[in-house]
């Protein structure tokens, strides 16, 4: 048992789930600050979250359980999990395996910056997606 | 004209909407790195947003656009404005005025953690919401 669970699951009645029982999760890097994405869990997802201490999200396009890194080896381990105010969103303070998070290959997801009237891809691609999902 | 729109209003096409027309969309403050919300726009309330520099939001309970710090004062000034890979999240960074952005007089919605099985309240109240709300 780690620091995240007790002996009651009733935390997860505190969580606003919503109509398809899910709810949004941000992933923030605790070391560089930076946020890497936001991702959906339902709730076997978060309790799985909480007792192993690694995110495990909701796939929505793929309609089963993530657990991050599964393919890529690209874990985030999980050190603080926070709820907000009306209970309806997750943050996750992580330490990113491989300092990479999107599938692009990129340390975050929010990459596309708003200049001008365009999105511009900012940020360098760590890593070849050819070479991280074999 | 500031630095975010241009002449065309394309850029607000390669956001996918939900099926509401929202999508999520985290405020980060560009000084302490804190995650500070997650609220969600429709398309009308990202364009003001982009137009105005300011966080404008979509309120789900209200049903109305909620121009963040219209009764509050705590205006979020929008420095940086990005869009995740698959284009169903967006990030703010933003500069909070009077370094609060939760109505509970927090700096941050974020505050409860979960430990041992419990959502615990940490970080102050930095003012009384019955003094910001009058």
């Amino acid at each position: 048992m780690n620091s995240f669970v007790g002996e009651s699951t009733r935390w997860l009645d505190d969580v606003k789930w919503n109509k398809e029982g899910l709810v949004p999760v941000i992933a923030q890097d605790r070391f560089s600050g930076r946020v890497l994405m936001l991702a959906w869990m339902n709730q076997e997802a978060l309790q799985l979250t909480a007792e192993s201490g690694k995110a495990v999200y909701w796939s929505r396009s793929r309609g089963c359980l993530w657990r991050k890194g599964e393919s890529s080896g690209h874990v985030q381990h999980v050190h603080e999990l926070r709820l907000d105010c009306d209970g309806d969103a997750l943050l996750l303070e992580v330490e990113q395996d491989g300092g990479i998070a999107c599938h692009t290959g990129r340390e975050s997801c929010f990459y596309n910056m708003l200049e001008t009237g365009r999105w511009v891809a900012l940020d360098p691609v760590l890593k070849n997606p050819k070479d991280i999902y074999r």
